[in-house]
């Protein structure tokens, strides 16, 4: 395949560069001014940057569901009041649907990577193989300090290990997925360390989001919740750790030296009221910081592009600084280092890396004049903007069309539903 | 004209109803079940949801120009080294399309009625009139207390006025507009106050924006600004003061009583470092707080609905409280509270008000299923979402093609500037 003549964000310098990109398989084999050769497949990107793909590097898929159900409310609010009632009464098939309809929503926001925490996880594999997006998922684990409850939570997370092992999908991959510290007792904690190793797996869970929790963790250990993920045996380049907000200095040398990455969700965290991430003190600790649209019923979207803006906007009037966070940082951490903290080699464009692709026409009132490619797409640019998306070399949406499914059947499944 | 079968957020309690809409020249004569009478026009709007055009209280339209021009840089900075050296090679017939540009995005974004203060203000009088958009256009007064510089100002603002009286139209408004009370001369301000009496005008000013601006003011005049314009006698219901941050209780106290307007800019408030508007205070104290992109310079977009999203969320976060502010109130920001201010009887969906009426297609992945038609539409959507646009009883935009003027080659014309 051959995306030809478009602006290119080259590398992690993200200099823009006018030339073409040769893609063979799932790999960009070469990228240069005017490509010679043959292409079964060419796509005019004149007109166009073209960037890697974004990677969310946290999100709840089927949570679209619950878009604007509880609003104004803070988050232990939310979930008891609002989220986890509806979350009781929600079926399987609901799940494969609101998976579809969020995977859509990332296709349109140019996204490719996803990491997924929820249940009935089997659905959403299901979805994302059908859709073609590559998707960690986890198992959601809650067990609240009851044993039963704990040999279910395994039992569930067993179960979907198996099924992804299964499938052999280079696209769907597994995660361990414990809720939260003060969801989760330290024994299932233990038992998801020691199967991260003996399964090789990822792992993911919810880290530092309020004040309340750090309070819970104090009352209950003694400790905050890094600490105690440190006892569990769970710190260290596999982990990610979802919002990061009230983390001590000490707290974030403890992230920094084990090598976890936090997955920052601004939106969410502003929207639940939940605090500010110390975005500047982890960057300098050379803390991996990806960035994640959390669910879009915290959101109330799965627009990653918005989510830079805000990620850099919250950081410059927080401090009074707008030199606070510098725009590459804030690229990077939709792309780049959500690849570092899944071990992809993906998240940049440049010979050799997998070619997840995302592709921007410029023709439109609010993205020019074009001064600055990389400031237009953080401040100026917002899902919608993609007009095609490729994914492991594949190409999921060309010029706004969804190639692997038919979106209006899903959409049609939501028309109507609430209002 | 007549909008069939939409879900309109009716009057001020934007209860969601199913209803058609019945306009009659520039207004909405009936808003009821199965309208059966002829029309001329009928718009299918089953499956949107139908909402008042939004008033952007605060931009400088040509400054989309320099989007992306100055990125990471404090106010003075941002202004001395940058804006202001750009801005003195600036040429009237870049202005011109400097503002069709701007004027495209606006009603990309569902922009009915925009305040605008810049200079060259005849050229986007003329644009304004092409699109068809409402504009209440001022020449930008900037003095610093030179008495020549003064005379020329004011020379600038005479020809304006008269420029605009001449027009006789309907949509293009004249409004007075001194910079700022550090930037403008007590001379200057006193000009305008007794200019906004003889001629009836508004009035609109940059106030409290930074810190500086605080310093400045207390060692020239030993007074906060608003003081300053109290002795100016710029207090009263025609002036609408744009940022407003930096505010003491006595100045809110003073701005509620008077009826000032606030124009509330959140994204340039956050790029630029500014700092954070108080509005739980100011809504308190009974001011009435409109909306406003400010320019694209620092925003980097005209998108009025991605801006009320950020003045809930910046609320939230910074008082870690989501409950602060209500998205009702953030919706009349954009829409009645901008009517307010400019004294239009405009900004709800109601019989006997103009009909300034946008339209949004919700077959779209991120704006379904809709529990919350006001919720939806402050946090999931965007400009670009918006469909149709109608204004004062004409429609600009249907189905996403703008009617009025050649978008293609007003882009065309941006195209290739810059990178």
């Amino acid at each position: 395949m051959l995306l030809k003549g478009g602006l290119i964000l080259y590398d992690t310098s993200y200099h823009p560069t006018r030339a073409d990109i040769l893609i063979e398989g799932d790999k960009i084999v070469e990228v240069k001014r005017n490509i010679n050769k043959a292409a079964d497949e060419v796509i005019d990107a004149s007109h166009s940057l073209i960037i890697p793909a974004f990677i969310n590097a946290h999100t709840h898929s089927p949570m679209v569901i619950f878009r604007g159900l509880a609003e104004d409310v803070p988050l232990m609010d939310w979930l008891q009041n609002y989220i986890w009632p509806a979350e009781r009464k929600l079926k399987r098939k609901e799940v494969y649907w609101g998976a579809k309809l969020a995977l859509l929503e990332m296709v349109h926001s140019g996204i490719s990577t996803f990491v997924d925490m929820y249940f009935y996880m089997e659905e959403v594999a299901r979805a994302t193989l059908e859709v073609g997006l590559r998707g960690f998922l986890g198992y959601g684990m809650v067990d609240l300090e009851d044993e039963e409850k704990r040999r279910k939570e395994i039992k569930e997370t067993e179960k979907l290990h198996e099924f992804i092992t299964k499938l052999n999908s280079k696209l769907v991959k597994f995660i361990l997925a414990p809720h939260a510290p003060y969801t989760c007792s330290l024994d299932c904690l233990k038992w998801v360390a020691e199967k991260s190793r003996e399964w090789d797996s990822l792992v993911t869970i919810h880290l530092a989001e309020t004040r309340d929790e750090i309070k819970i963790m104090e009352e209950k250990y003694g400790r905050s919740p890094v600490e105690v993920l440190k006892e569990a045996n769970l710190l260290n380049d596999k982990l990610i750790a979802a919002h990061g907000i009230w983390l001590s200095k000490k707290d974030l040398e403890m992230l920094a030296s084990s090598n976890v990455t936090i997955a920052h969700c601004p939106a969410s965290n502003m929207k639940l009221g939940s605090g500010i991430f110390p975005m500047r003190d982890a960057i300098d600790e050379d803390i991996n910081v990806a960035l994640g649209t959390d669910g879009a019923a915290s959101n109330n979207t799965l627009d990653i592009i918005r989510e830079m803006r805000l990620a850099s906007l919250l950081q410059k009037v927080n401090t009074l600084n707008p030199a606070i966070v510098k725009s590459e940082e804030i690229f990077r951490m939709a792309t780049i280092n959500g690849a570092k903290a899944l071990k992809l080699k993906a998240g940049i464009i440049k010979e050799g890396y997998i070619a997840d692709i995302a592709v921007i026409n410029l023709k439109r009132s609010h993205l020019l004049p074009l001064h600055n490619p990389l400031a237009t797409l953080i401040f100026s640019a917002k899902a919608g903007d993609i007009d095609t998306l490729i994914v492991s070399g594949r190409v999921i949406m060309l010029d706004g069309e969804v190639l692997t499914i038919d979106e209006e059947k899903v959409i049609d499944k939501f028309l109507g539903v609430g209002i």
